[in-house]
């Protein structure tokens, strides 16, 4: 059993994750500023003894008596990130470092969850963690994606000043039950849109390409980075101290396509409308997968037709909450 | 007169800066914590009754009652910015922060300093300001060309935020008399080897440029860059409320041949060795100007030769301080 702090924790990926780490009899903290989150998601853990919730927001210091800090604290979702795109740099850039910090006094191991937005719209497909991506630093995304680079600049900054044990994800798109319906990413915002006999919105022509990755297999992979030993044989071969993981499934679908496999999910009746692109929205993203493969023995295991169907399922269960 | 505040104040350009705006008149606060740079720079200023020097930090807050900022300080050399590079990143990121809280509180205007480091290894010559850059988001040099990158991130969301009268230069590679010998940059330390009577060391082949630009000429460019009146029609134009603006002289040269000119300055008489070119090390760079022509009828006056006179006179004047 080991004491755990799970910033960001009362989210979507977060609160799979907490549900996941006490299932393996582990001490729960979880930290978060209800922001984009919501209690509802970690409601069915507030009674269990080994679970705690702080609610706290990351851009203040914080410390915690922990043995690991997974570090997953960041308004996720175009439509929070960029309500406050001055608060979105200041959770990526001060969460990071208080989240560090954190670690660098107790000695925790820390995982810090990045995204597939460093990559920006990428000219490398599909993409390798070596890729140094294509993003504008000052358009309407750069909040989040420059916010999400400089945190994994300072981590590997500050391991290598500090030697902090420090591990990095990048996250493809995940989903699942559990996605906030209203924060208008993607599938839920398809599904969203079905259930209210709304037709369903394609932004561009729909030929722009997503990586979908299942809850489960991205809660799976995040374990296992935090359990790897970084040994120095490790160390050198990836040249800095930092592993640094695409954690994603490579089965991509173009968006058109997501949203025809919802319409038949719900019988088949259903229409599309298109509305224009945002401004430098990628074209197409999809995880190489080769090192967490390699490093960590991961790769995902449930199927997009099986996901889609879990998620679908949940969300008619629970109706527009 | 104005009341201006200079960050960095007491650095290489910031100490030209000073000198020209006392010239024209105005009172200047010089803000700086002599890290990288010296209070030497500054040693003529004291006595100015329109001068005052600040010893200051500026990832702590500041706020002094000024109706312009220059943001200057950061270092900005490798072997500064790599002693400490948790401490660069902190100063670009906070630094940057107090510079526009100092400048929404004030309603000073606030004219930042930003680099071609963040176009990176460029694959676009020359550099349009509005290139994404292709920067390697966790290398040796990322601690400074991230760091300036989320600055301008921070820069145009706090503008379009706050309202913030906000510009940034990108600066190429400046030089003149008054530059830190000691701090590893090109120029300074070929001068300082050909003074020594020692081999000039060229990383690399040398057959990788860069474009030097003198420092009057970078000055002059900050300062009609502060002056511009940033209309509604000049941000629809630009698409962004913040202009951005490359400061350098297009006249590019070979890091080889820059190596012979200084030697044929001392007579001729020197000789070259080759080291391993560091990492990530850019290998070209070249800005295009044609905008900084445009909004500010700017451009470079002092030529490469005349520039280089007048920089190894300076020097040799000086021995080896």
């Amino acid at each position: 059993m080991s004491k755990v702090l799970v910033t960001g924790g009362a989210g979507f990926i977060g609160s799979w994750l907490c549900e996941f780490l006490l299932e393996q009899k582990h001490e729960v903290t979880c930290v978060d500023n209800l922001f984009s989150s919501s209690k509802n998601n970690i409601r069915h853990l507030l009674d269990n003894k080994n679970f705690e919730f702080v609610r706290h927001d990351v851009c203040e210091p914080f410390h915690f008596e922990v043995d690991q800090v997974y570090h997953l604290a960041c308004p996720a979702s175009p439509v929070y990130y960029q309500k406050n795109p001055v608060r979105t740099i200041e959770t990526a850039f001060l969460g990071t470092r208080n989240a560090l910090e954190c670690a660098r006094n107790t000695g925790a191991k820390l995982l810090i969850t990045s995204t597939s937005e460093v990559y920006g719209d990428p000219e490398q497909h599909p993409q390798q963690e070596d890729y140094w991506g294509n993003v504008n630093p000052v358009g309407d995304r750069s909040c989040y994606d420059e916010g999400k680079r400089i945190g994994e600049s300072l981590a590997v900054s500050w391991s290598k000043q500090y030697g902090t044990d420090v591990r990095i994800a990048r996250l493809f798109n995940c989903y699942g039950p559990r996605m906030a319906l209203h924060d208008g990413r993607l599938i839920p915002n398809f599904i969203l849109q079905q259930m209210k006999y709304e037709p369903l919105t394609i932004y561009g022509d729909g030929h722009q390409t997503r990586s979908f990755c299942y809850i489960s297999d991205t809660v799976d992979a995040l374990v296992k980075l935090m359990n790897l030993r970084i040994t120095s044989i490790l160390k050198s071969s990836l040249g800095i101290p930092v592993p640094i993981i695409n954690i994603g499934n490579p089965d991509e679908r173009m968006i058109k396509d997501v949203a025809f496999d919802i319409i038949s999910a719900f019988g088949g009746e259903g229409c599309i409308i298109h509305a224009p692109l945002p401004k430098d929205d990628p074209k197409q993203r999809c995880p190489d997968i080769t090192r967490a493969k390699r490093i960590l023995g991961w790769e995902p295991k449930v199927s997009y037709s099986d996901g889609m169907a879990k998620t679908i399922a949940s969300y008619m269960s629970k109706g527009f909450r």
